[in-house]
């Protein structure tokens, strides 16, 4: 065992910037934390130096700035700490978010003959440019029967790696040629570190449609595109590790930009939704993570393979090694209701609200409390940004039934609320029905401080629900990864046990709300079912909306 | 024929106030108009002096302020006017409005023994709190066959005149004994004028269930209520007289209150949206005329009998005598654009509509004009206020289908204009399938003054659009009345084409509009009928929020 004063540190790379927090090994206390923005931000309109000009649904970031925010903030993490005595260090990043590299790691963009060329730059999770490609990988999956198909709930993501992959061969061939490595951020950063390149089995999961130990065929591969053929093995195939093994050791190089001890564990990379788990010690069967922010994220690990419909997808130790860690997801949640607040709130509530010294969203929630389930008279569809499980459709728009003249607000705003709740729902059953227990949910996230919109959860989804101790639940669960690659722990559950956070059952279902929730959710179900399959009339109507806005 | 600087006067008595209009008789010219409140406006609270207080749904009126501001605004609107040049008079009123009295037609509520007895005053038109009575006339005359019922679309209303004289019956058995007439306040007030009771065909039959010469059966009656089986023969029954007649002159006592010449020609009475038909030159078969407000009333003549679904209900000489006058309805319409603006329009498209010097309904319509059609990619339902024509279901609601994260103020401002032009194009479709051929709209209200909306109704109902000429369609229409009551004319006809004002074709269909708003109507009509005949959402939901509270 390490000292008892022993530190780890983690690092969690966001989509905006990079959050460093250094934690005691012992009992998770979490001693310092600091934030650091990317130079760059996010690169969705034009390049920086070239001013080349980005097309539509495009999302590039500059990877010097991932070192550059690491740095700052991990140097920052440590004031007033010793840092000889943290023993590792782990990192989780966005997914997939992916790289061209050379041979050595070296991203293309970093040499001058590609700096005016968006193929050799980071592709974000969000660059969304290759659904073209997504639609063939999935149209001709079903007609060969692939057998991965099902494992993705039946739909390869225009932001996942073959996609993006295919995009680079067929929009720029000289930069698909110079690619040695299509690399996940989440490895990059740790070949960065250690001077390793170790695939986590995470992404090559979830990402890279490795499955049962292979990836797609080299025959499917050339019938989507002839010289797609040899890309896993040419570019992708690398050796594997599982989450909370140690990549290596922290370079010379890696300690000077951290300020860190050369030569201490860095873990196996991560994603920031998956590594969630531990830190809020949901890491047994059964037990679901829901990261509730822009959107909502939930992960849970399961005893069993199964083939969940609609589910993002499930992974032989994909959260946990040894474990069947499944993913699904709501593709909108907080940006609803954001998006509610901005745009269909009037003067005088944010009057109100500034008065009273609160947000918008705290005075909407205060009003809608105040109220009897379904004394509203409304039923919303949760499907603004569209739906990712179960129906995986992003073509599909939201809903709003029974206002009448005497509809507030309010009103609308906690109908808002309670179609995402029963979006949670909608997948916990779908869940139940294919075979994989949920006995739990536990929030994280940015939504957990709403506590009116917790036990609205635990109410509609009738299971207690348990609340994440800690505000950066990603950075935390990095460093309890750390803990482990340091072998300060036998493996990632007795890590959580002990670094891990959680207020259990801060919430549980109240039985006449259960109960008139249920009612709700019936008319929520109908009316998900009736839009998401029966009358097509979402579809209809955003195609008449892209013919006119050209 | 009358001199050529003839003058007549019309009067029309709304919500809240009462309108006058002096119009020369040779070519309808306005040469004075004024309006004058109630001054007890409209008691749904407590009643004035005893200070009882109302249940839910009521809606009274005090007698005396209809004589009160008829004084006030024909003096006024008389104004530099010679009163000798006048000659005749004519009213319209809000129907059904009702009022008990003696044998003399003195308002029961005018005697002190009943000055705190709420059932004793005028009920409005938006007296709703006969609605059990109302639903008990349905279902008796349902299952009885009675052949008056599809006259009416199906249904009689809860405003109707039977609904609220067995409110009274059942509920102030004493007032319904000292009742001798249950009156229109349409008719009431030309007794006042006339010192003459004649009931006009056009509330005996949209509203008092007169019907082929008769009134529902004394069997019918005794079967609803005992007491009420001579309700009929005892206090409704009264000579009727047609459109345009004349009801008896001007008596010694009107003259003081108005200043006009004693003698001169009274007609009978009638109703608001009817008499806008006239004065909008409206008045041949297939010219539907669209009174446009808070809500939208259709009125039409035929040719012919044919009994179409949904609508108000068709009348022999309802809207000029000889032909049959159709109605039908929207409940919610520039209501629902109100409820919009007042509750869903964030604080800088106030700031920006102010900056412009524009209405934020102006500043909304602007940018929603801007749009192609489709562009917002959303389809509503207008039923914030129930559906009158076709479904005949006030429990109805509202619906919006298709909102994004993208989604703008103006784009579901304009989706629910669409869907009030929707909404009419469903009756106009539902006229033509019953055999009622629909030729032309002319349109007539406050929203004419929208050219936007004007342009889409022209352009959703595939029909040459007019619109009426005159801001004060009813009064307009009233003092056409008093010229053919005053024999300035032969017939409504005649004193239409030459008084009435319309600019005729003044939007014609777009045929490349009509095409897309076709696409999205046939959208409209499938929500139509899933969420009004297929899926009962709306009533549950309505329920629980009737059970919530309390």
């Amino acid at each position: 065992m390490p000292p008892d004063d022993a530190l780890v540190v983690g690092v969690d790379f966001g989509t905006l910037s990079a959050r460093a927090v250094v934690v005691r090994v012992r009992d998770g206390a979490e001693l310092g934390t600091a934030v650091a923005d990317y130079r760059h931000g996010v690169v969705d309109h034009e390049l920086p130096g070239s001013g080349r000009r980005l097309p539509p649904d495009w999302a590039l970031q500059v990877p010097a700035d991932y070192i550059e925010s690491m740095s700052t903030a991990v140097k920052e993490a440590l004031t007033g700490l010793d840092p000889a005595k943290v023993i590792g260090i782990a990192t989780d990043f966005t997914a997939c978010t992916m790289v061209p590299t050379t041979e050595q790691g070296i991203p293309l963009c970093a040499f001058p003959e590609f700096a005016d060329e968006p193929h050799a730059y980071v592709k974000l999770w969000k660059h969304h440019a290759a659904q073209p490609q997504a639609d063939r990988i999935n149209e001709l999956g079903r007609i060969r029967g692939e057998k991965w198909l099902p494992r993705y709930g039946g739909l390869i993501s225009s932001e996942w790696e073959f996609a993006k992959a295919l995009q680079i061969l067929e929009e720029a061939p000289h930069v698909y040629d110079a690619m040695r490595h299509f690399v996940e951020l989440a490895d990059w950063i740790v070949w960065q570190l250690t001077g390793n390149y170790v695939r986590n089995a995470c992404t090559a999961g979830y990402k890279g449609i490795y499955q049962d130990g292979e990836y797609p065929s080299q025959d499917f591969l050339r019938e989507l595109n002839p010289g797609f053929e040899r890309f896993v093995a040419d570019k992708l195939e690398h050796p594997l590790g599982q989450l909370g093994d140690k990549a290596g050791q922290l370079s010379a190089q890696a300690a000077g930009w951290t300020g860190l001890p050369e030569g201490i564990a860095v873990a196996v990379g991560n994603v920031d939704a998956h590594v969630t788990a531990p830190a809020a010690r949901a890491v047994e069967p059964g037990q679901m993570v829901a990261i509730m922010g822009t959107s909502t994220c939930h992960v849970m690990n399961g005893n069993h393979l199964a083939e969940v419909p609609g589910m993002c997808g499930v992974v032989d130790g994909g959260i946990v090694p040894g474990l069947w860690g499944y993913e699904a997801g709501q593709s909108g949640v907080g940006d609803i209701f954001a998006w509610f607040v901005r745009t269909s709130v009037p003067p005088e509530y944010h009057a109100a609200a500034e008065a009273k010294g609160v947000s918008v969203h705290e005075y909407l929630t205060e009003l809608a409390a105040a109220q009897g389930i379904g004394e509203h008279g409304l039923v919303a569809l949760d499907w603004h940004s569209g739906n990712r499980s179960v129906l995986v459709d992003h073509e599909l728009s939201g809903v709003v039934v029974g206002q009448t003249l005497a509809t507030k607000p309010e009103d609308t705003y906690r109908a808002l609320l309670e179609a995402t709740a029963f979006g949670t729902r909608v997948i916990i059953d779908t869940f139940i029905d294919a075979g994989v227990p949920v006995r739990e949910l536990i929030a994280a996230g940015g939504l957990i401080k709403n506590e009116f919109l917790m036990q609205m959860y635990a109410d509609v989804v009738n299971l207690p629900l348990s609340v994440i101790g800690s505000a950066q639940g990603p950075a935390l669960g990095s460093a309890i990864h750390a803990a482990v690659a340091a072998g300060a722990y036998p493996d990632i559950r007795a890590a959580a046990e002990a670094m891990g956070s959680v207020r259990k059952d801060a919430y549980l279902p109240i039985e006449a709300n259960v109960e008139a929730y249920q009612e709700i959710f019936e008319e929520y179900r109908a009316l998900h079912d009736y839009f998401g399959q029966g009358n097509g009339v979402m579809h209809r109507m955003r195609e008449r909306r892209r013919v006119q806005k050209g």
